[in-house]
């Protein structure tokens, strides 16, 4: 498998174009169509049907203090936002929570560079322990590992080429960013440890087959209830110790995490998971059926738009027994991994139609390749399918 | 002065003792007070006195999308924290914020990181690039530096010893943590760099003079308005590149800032300079004006109790013109940087008497020295002072 998504060292020069602005020909210029993000609008909707029902008010004299709960180890998690956490998981059935420690961090973001702190500073190796990932891989991995060029950790590429003997850290998204996979480490040696970013293995996404148990698993609200800008992620650690260093990582780096976005990320846990309840409120739809549903829709509208056309693949998931809805379902990855036809620069025909979409170069794939948010707002995404449905032909060639 | 606050490499081992935690002869034990950390819960107070009528509401529909403003070089930033902020700079005349980037961080923490990556990393130097404050310095600048072994700086301790060629930056904090004096650069070479973090350039605890114009300055709610949990903190950066790198650190390291932090904080700094007009609401004191008495109150009962001990000397500022309240005043600092008479353990000493304080030794300084927090509530400032007036003799020797 070594080597399948290996960037090409010397890509052709013309292999990103600009937007094209506006037309001359007196035409309005058609929208742009902004597809790179993962930013999760797409559940504004139903948090709009909630309304202001479910509001958080937070008094001015409240949480004042760095500290949320002196008797933790986390001592700047919110007592109930552990407690949400823990339902969550409970009612979902997607991990363990059970004698681990949660760690609240500013995104998972912050918690990705507090899990290699930590691992990487118990070494005490005078030389980096390498950082890997299968790819396509999240994009933003080697630019968090590398950015400070920390002594600690280096970024080094493609799990499936790792051949070096001594330590290394996996990280293993899964369902994986960008192409949906559910994924194991690839690695499997001595020495090494593997960081689980689960971020994805929600219901709306997957069928939840088992409660996750690994040793370090990250979560975050963003692509579970869509509240990306509070920027609130949780690890579930099972090493004392390492909880502490990663403690300690978010202790240096931003001493704590917003009690305001904790105490409204616990609201909106605790609503989602009363939304689950069978005697739940009235009109309160289901959190998980609802989103499913909606990633369902969105997705049969893709395969639809691309199935009698030439240039795109779009790939297929198993179906799988899913343990919280008791029933067996499709795979919705909240991204699209679309491969184009051989030789075609696929971000760069997609921007050619003003949309913009994330090249597979950046996830250590190929140009042929890009990663497209489904989780866009509805107009935005009609939008998209529409446009799509307009882009025939052959295409750039590389 | 190069030299003074230089630690000793060989401190004698039993300069920290453990906490006392009870007593065998049936008393009660002394409750322990903790003034290591500067929890600004003193303002608690006056935020209850406000009450339930300025408390925030979110609804939970708000604030889904990591973007808050994608025309602002700063697309995290809430427009109402930015404007919040520049009037409250108006209104103290404590900075100039025309023609500035306002970059939000989480806390000032995450803000001085950003600075140090936006800083070193324009100067495309292989070596890092040394960052050096004159002692008694803050006392996580060398850990905040350093932690993740990077190479594009490190801690080269106290600026007044400094006397390398080439690029440095230097960490000025004015006031000063932990001594409350006002600072300047030391350094002062060609190829200096300088981050002024203002954190405490606030009119409770000094006058303010003249409205701070430097290249990039660091502000916090946490020592401006007390509301430390938030994480709120803001770079006030003259150069658009810096400033974007700031961002690009900020969005590597956290994908941005919560966003209910900062629409509380919005609304807190609104509170405060609404408190600061003369129109005010009769039910609202100006925070400004009540903080500072408070503060003139802790100090005056601390000068007080050591007045005729032998042991402790406490600093003493000159009376200077403030612009705001349009009088002379004290300075009244955060922290107290408390001297015990020669040779004498100072945090050691506190220790036995259960206080817990920060020794000097952190802070590049040395052992004579502690700080100690003066924000705490007004229960354990009181419990403190008492016990204070019962430490006398001559202490434990080094």
């Amino acid at each position: 498998m070594c080597g399948k998504y290996i960037v090409s060292k010397s890509p052709k020069a013309s292999s990103v174009s600009p937007v094209p602005q506006a037309t001359d020909n007196g035409h309005q210029p058609q929208p742009i169509i902004n597809l790179d993000h993962g930013d999760p609008t797409m559940y504004e909707s139903y948090w709009k049907e909630v309304g202001q029902k479910y509001s958080v008010t937070i008094p001015v004299f409240q949480s004042l203090s760095y500290f949320a709960n002196m008797k933790n180890l986390c001592w700047f998690l919110e007592p109930k936002l552990e407690e949400e956490i823990k339902t969550l998981h409970k009612n979902v059935g997607n991990a363990i929570t059970e004698n681990r420690h949660i760690i609240v961090g500013t995104g998972s973001s912050q918690l990705i560079l507090a899990a290699l702190y930590a691992l990487s500073d118990s070494l005490n190796d005078p030389n980096p322990v390498s950082v890997v990932s299968a790819a396509p891989y999240y994009s933003s991995y080697p630019e968090i590992t590398d950015f400070l060029r920390s002594q600690l950790y280096k970024w080094s590429g493609d799990a499936r080429c790792f051949d070096k003997d001594g330590p290394y850290i996996e990280m293993v998204t899964s369902p994986n960013n960008p192409d949906g996979v559910i994924r194991k480490p690839v690695v499997n040696r001595a020495q090494g440890m593997v960081v689980h970013d689960l971020a994805y293995y929600w219901p709306q996404y997957t069928a939840i087959t088992s409660p996750a148990d690994h040793d370090i698993m990250l979560f975050t609200v963003s692509k579970c209830t869509g509240h990306a800008g509070s920027r609130i992620g949780w690890a579930v650690v099972r090493d004392e110790n390492i909880a502490r260093k990663m403690v300690k990582f978010i202790e240096i780096n931003t001493i704590g995490v917003s009690k305001e976005a904790q105490l409204r990320a616990a609201n909106i846990l605790e609503i989602i998971s009363l939304s689950c309840q069978r005697q739940k409120p009235r009109d309160l739809d289901n959190f998980f059926e609802h989103s499913h549903q909606l990633m369902a829709e969105r997705w049969k509208k893709l395969r639809n738009v691309v199935k009698n056309n030439q240039l795109f693949y779009v790939p297929k998931f198993p179906n799988q027994y899913c343990n919280f809805t008791n029933e067996f379902t499709e795979t919705y990855p909240g991204f699209a991994w679309i491969k184009c036809k051989e030789g075609v620069d696929c971000e760069k025909l997609f921007r050619e139609h003003k949309i913009l979409t994330r090249s597979g170069k950046r996830f250590g794939g190929d140009a042929e390749y890009v990663r497209i948010s489904m989780l866009s707002r509805d107009e935005e995404f009609d939008l998209f399918v529409q446009r799509l449905s307009t882009i025939h032909g052959t295409g750039n060639q590389n």
